[in-house]
């Protein structure tokens, strides 16, 4: 249901979304730390539709995403007309622990962390998907 | 107090974290709308210390802002290696109205929404400032 939302924006739709949420590397995971929010930028991508991406063992970001419902967003917004679109996918992050799984996430293109490090593989599974085209005022 | 923290990662002076913040423009801004958390790309400037941006009127950001406790992260990842530096910000974020302040925000780097677009300013008053370099491998 694509179509103006309100002044300088408007909606996209989920297929558009998950379209959208393929061709981006790096996005943004948003935790809660206590009651203290935070954002990580983190390379990710996607597998059976879940998003995927590595975490360094025993950091705030691991403890945070165990089980926790977090958000993730990915943009491609222009720094010269900040114009662009960002999508926002909410749900729940788990370890992946399954030996199978993990193999699978090895092939894909989410970056190791330096040889030596202890890393673990997050899944967030996708709740709720949303979007938006953010359109900014230019001179006429 | 910049130094190795843990692998993969190393924490950045809070000197340092401000001088990155002034040196971008677009940063995500991450809020709980109710129980559930939402970031939002922003196009924000640095005024005495405090982040601030426009959002329009009427938004689920616009809401989610006022007098909230949020976070606001800026950073610069190599989508190649995956290296690069985060900054979050973390504070109250307030409604600007200060019809003086006002009028200096309209001189910064700040893009307007489209003309016609109800919209207000929001600063963010920095409580936490903390950063990290991103290390990760790279093939020997």
């Amino acid at each position: 249901m694509a179509g103006p939302e309100y002044g300088g924006m408007e909606s996209i739709s989920e297929g558009a979304c998950l379209d959208l949420l393929g061709e981006r590397g790096i996005g943004r995971v948003a935790v809660s730390i206590g009651t203290v929010p935070a954002v990580f930028p983190v390379n990710y991508a996607v597998l059976d539709g879940d998003v995927v991406f590595r975490t360094t063992a025993g950091t705030k970001l691991d403890a945070a995403v165990r089980r926790s419902v977090v958000a993730f967003e990915v943009d491609d917004v222009d720094p010269l007309y900040h114009e662009g679109w960002s999508v926002l996918v909410v749900g729940r992050a788990e370890l992946v622990t399954d030996e199978a799984l993990l193999a699978r996430v090895a092939r894909l293109p989410v970056a190791p962390w330096a040889p030596g490090t202890h890393e673990h593989v997050v899944a967030i599974h996708p709740a709720v998907v949303s979007g938006r085209r953010i359109v900014q005022g230019r001179p006429a």
